[in-house]
């Protein structure tokens, strides 16, 4: 019951043209307006502010509100509860990204963003312990992502990171050895700096072969 | 306070290891480990049910189950509540995906598929109307994100086109124009057959350059 009045609710603010601000009926004329019990129209409430659609305000009552886009894909998130398919869908996912990025990169990209990489791979050669180099390895990738300018874009690496991380492990766990890439992200610094879009692909591509060299 | 008791729940499910066809307690049994009230859980467990984590059995009660990994994501996709930025970050996102996709598709690719992408080409070069353009548009780059073999790839992006075309409906509107690809659909055919994934990038970013023109 809750999932019809829920789909009736958003099609009925669609309908009326709400739009993010808007002062929205309170619970008992919705339910009047819908034909349904106030319970059912709270519980299809508390879905829509969990997807950050309704916001409650001090003495305006609810206004609808711009929705946190990726919510909902956090909170299901689970290594756990995902299907071994669907993790590696999200894998590769994430490497499609990685390789689909040049283009946005090489069109933002400023003289600070360079620095910061050069700070990032200055770091990392004196680097040993796992732990660490991990580390390295998120601030690099996570530092060409926030060149894109692209804020949901971060937002989306940022959440697949995890589970990008444990599908990972738990190969290795399994056995399966990665071979080290011949294209070191000294080299990917050096084709932002005096490179092309093209030769950055390639090196990327590159540089991701080891994750490749597992698809099939 | 649902906010809260959705939060505590799923870190219960998750702390006691529950997997996907386990059986969760009743109702009641969860407000009491909880301490809250029962229509604060019931609240809390509705919008697990939306995220698809949670169902109803007949006779077996609620059990775990694996959730819509982007039924949140669709629920708020609706150009009208989103900002202008977040549409323009979605816009982007999808031409990052469609970039990055060669060594998918270039690992994966069949004969069959080689043959479906040459349906829909040889549909195309007898078409005027606009709204057969479109379809025929829609065909052939789903047919590529369809060539990756990877189901939440393809189902995202079939959620994102909406927003794509709005952003281009938007723009055309205000009066951008938009120049024509010197590559075409018969270019990308033709690498997909006897050329590289390089190559094949490389002329996706060329069939794509009128979205690009328009990015700063």
């Amino acid at each position: 019951m809750a999932d019809v009045v829920e789909k009736r609710l958003r099609e009925y603010f669609k309908k009326n043209a709400f739009r993010p601000g808007d002062p929205i009926p309170k619970e008992m004329e919705l339910a009047e307006a819908l034909q349904v019990s106030r319970n059912v129209v709270r519980e299809a409430l508390s879905r829509l502010k969990m997807l950050g659609m309704i916001e409650s305000k001090k003495k305006r009552g609810m206004i609808l509100s711009e929705p946190d886009i990726f919510g909902g894909f956090e909170r299901v998130l689970d290594p756990l509860i995902l299907e071994q398919q669907t993790l590696k869908d999200l894998f590769e996912l994430r490497l499609v990204l990685e390789l689909g990025l040049a283009d946005l990169i090489f069109l933002r990209k400023t003289d600070k963003d360079i620095q910061d990489l050069e700070k990032i791979v200055s770091k990392s050669t004196n680097i040993n312990k796992t732990s660490f180099k991990v580390k390295n390895e998120i601030a690099f990738h996570g530092k060409l992502y926030e060149m894109t300018g692209n804020h949901t874009i971060m937002r989306f690496q940022t959440l697949l990171m995890p589970i990008f991380e444990y599908v990972v492990a738990e190969e290795e766990k399994q056995g399966a050895a990665y071979s080290i890439s011949r294209i070191t992200h000294i080299d990917l610094l050096e084709i932002l700096k005096n490179g092309s879009a093209g030769q950055f692909k390639e090196a990327m591509r590159a540089h991701l072969s080891p994750h490749f060299e597992r698809l099939i």
